[in-house]
């Protein structure tokens, strides 16, 4: 099943030199250089002509029974590999696959084309060659960058500034926001609503002005339906390369270091702080004002209610370090289970 | 409270006989199969024109002491029903009443009307009978079967292909997918849009080209705000008579087998394989990789991280066999209060 | 850092007399009262021409070595107060804090003007003052009542009828639904959708024809891309100056009191009921057919099983009352410890 051509549009098929070439791998034994591919696919159903990548090893059995053409792999697995395959060596077997496979399948390039059926206010500003769909409404003093695509009923409110190269989903809508370089919301996102700030009563909830803005840096990558609010009297920060999954929550004054990694349906609270390359597994919840060091590693449904530190891996709810957290389990499980089998017997 | 007539028609009222030959119900001694019914309401509010039912036994005060003028029950509950009730005997009462509130009350009618503000490319393809509303946004080669209704401001990206009788709600959007006969798809849902496929690395994350698919079986339904993302390298599929429930996130290369039900704010993580009839209760997380076997029951906020045999019910986070969940659970209050007791007495 | 000038228009300069005049607030020592402030900003980047507020007192070190020209503050945080910085002494100073915001950057007044771009069904009625922004979709019947914003490709199905200002956010969708004054949607939220109402069985899950409405009474907010479900044979209800967050889930037939605070990610189960000023923290899940009592407050991530009483706190999964699950934590925290170091120095 290579990629569907009513979709996709393959660039191929390319001789193995030119992926050594954009990859950096290493031939394995005398393949030949010009032996081509045409098309990508996992390894369990990669045909002759099929490139393909073997980096998880739980797949170790279908890697050995698979048909792919050539596969970029570890150094090390090479005895894994079956007969006829040419293989590609790389440190990073899935890196090097996802290089490859964007030459084989370029992304769509965008169109310098502006539907008669978006909506665009005089006084915005838009840069060269963008392509904007129908539905679209870009409002007053927009400014838009160079070769942005802006896809069909997206909304951007007024005074918003977006740079080159970036792409606005489907449905998504954007107010209140600086946005960098190279950066992809995806549909249905929601960028620089009023935060979630009211002064409590028993009288009544008063609405806390929200009068700060969304700061997205260069690089950046935001999944479908995700909110990120817009600060209350700071800004909302996401540093340059992150990359946030789909259903995300990030509440006001939040700010997210460069390169961090947002697994799906998280939530960070207001005003808490992730240091570079601090990864949030999925389901995880931060609480409000803290701050998760950099290199920091929170597993899938965690509830963090303290500071974490740097590089450490936190799990549970309440986190812990990791190793305690799994102490506790298995310690649970053993005690418990003693416990009920004697009651069992009784 | 009658269903509202600005939002509801009734096609009633409709004699009991109707309701025993679309149900296969049997009425209780001699009541009169012509006396009517015109409308449905809970026991707790129903009047004598109105039909209702009785399952979960937590109302049974509410049973006992209602108005209703006919109501499906269990041949087992008939000592709970009050006198002059019609009753109408079922060992499914919710299923036959659901049939009966449909005949009652049927769904609208598909108009077959396209509106002049929708935005349909020259190369979209339109089945016979269907209804697009107003600000629907329809790309080139889109192929729509027979009567489907496609609300406002929803978005049919390129070559999506849709089958006849589906729904496709206000303000969604679809891409890269092939979907089957009377899907529907409600509000705001987002369905084919790039997977999260990065290789990370220290000096950055690249991202990995999604080529793959959703493909969505006949007689899906999808809620509100649910993601879907489109396959890495082969396809999400969602099986046949599934029913999925708002804000899910189904993460790439997922499939779900036949008649799986997916409780609100579950996700599940890439290329995890649900087997046919798997009941995930709502907020659970699923790792990925997984496989779910058939029948499996999940219960709500589990966090599952290895496979789950067939017809077995999990609970947990780390998920676990739901007696053993419970055994832990109630082991662990046991000794805390016994502790907790002896210190608040020092 | 003050408010940006792009998105944010500032009142002032405003003289303390005035702020003493709006929150109650009193003047500390012999401060000038014509002394004036500008703009708004935290403690920790405040100028002399800012104001600001300090409540928390984790920002304590911060706020001794403020810059801020003027502060609310407790009477009894003067000690902590830099010196030359206007006190404004109150109770509540977040509160106050809030209301001089809101004097000094009023929100955008709303335009009296219906976008020629919007597509407003002939018999919709539309009260005197609103403004309507491009794509906005407005169906048959719909009323909507004065000085309301509809923001850009939001949709408003069939006879849903909205009261005075309200706020109705950009790609949103209403149907069935009845709603009040003074209540904000934001961007993508999903009102009046169908239910997750099946009669399961082996052979197929039936649809449950949902033949309610939502009500949504007056001063409510909705947070971005939060769902509300319309009800299956009642309505689903938010009660008057309730304030839920984003990517809140609330199922078909749920009641919320006046005055409850819902926080992001939370879902609540089918028929179950919130009495007055119930709080629940972020990712909460509450299960079907349940009643919080009033003033119940559930903690962050924890899974509501049984009936809460009222005024009570309760956290955990399954939630038990706060004390409790705070002892076994801690608890099995210090056993499960003893053991591992025991387990490690073997």
């Amino acid at each position: 099943m290579p990629p569907d051509p009513r979709f996709y549009t393959a660039a191929g098929p390319l001789p193995l030199k030119n992926l050594v070439l954009l990859t950096g791998a290493k031939l394995h034994n005398q393949v030949d250089a010009l032996r081509e591919v045409k098309s990508v696919a996992p390894v369990e159903n990669a045909g002759p002509d099929d490139l393909s990548f073997f980096d998880n090893r739980k797949y170790k059995d279908a890697f050995r029974n698979s048909g792919a053409g050539a596969c970029f792999i570890r150094p090390t697995d090479i005895d894994l590999a079956p007969a006829g395959m040419a293989l590609l060596l790389h440190d990073a077997p899935y890196h090097a696959y996802a290089i490859a496979a964007d030459a084989l399948f370029p992304r769509p390039v965008i169109k310098n084309k502006i539907s008669e059926h978006a909506f665009i206010h005089d006084s915005a500003s838009i840069g060269a060659g963008c392509e904007i769909r129908a539905g679209a409404v870009i409002g007053p003093k927009v400014e838009i960058g160079a070769r942005c695509l802006i896809e069909a009923n997206a909304v951007i409110d007024r005074a918003v500034k977006i740079g080159n190269d970036c792409r606005i989903g489907a449905g998504s809508s954007i107010s209140h926001a600086l946005i960098g370089h190279r950066v992809s919301l995806y549909p249905g996102v929601r960028i620089g609503q009023d935060g979630f700030g009211y002064a409590l009563s028993p009288k009544g909830h008063v609405k806390v002005p929200q009068l700060g803005r969304v700061v997205i840096e260069d690089d950046v990558e935001i999944g479908s339906n995700t909110t990120i609010d817009r600060g209350s009297n700071q800004d909302t920060v996401i540093g340059r390369g992150s990359v946030i999954d789909n259903l995300v929550m990030i509440a006001h004054n939040v700010k997210i270091g460069p390169m961090c990694v947002i697994v799906a349906q998280s939530g960070i609270a207001g005003s808490t702080q992730l240091e570079p390359g601090v990864v949030l597994a999925a389901q995880t919840g931060i609480a409000g004002h803290l701050t998760i060091g950099a290199g920091a590693r929170i597993a899938a449904q965690s509830g963090v209610m303290r500071d974490v530190p740097s590089a450490k891996e936190y799990m549970g709810s309440p986190a812990m370090p990791i190793r305690q957290y799994f102490r506790q389990v298995a310690w649970l499980e053993k005690m418990a289970a003693y416990v009920g089998d004697k009651t069992d017997h009784e």
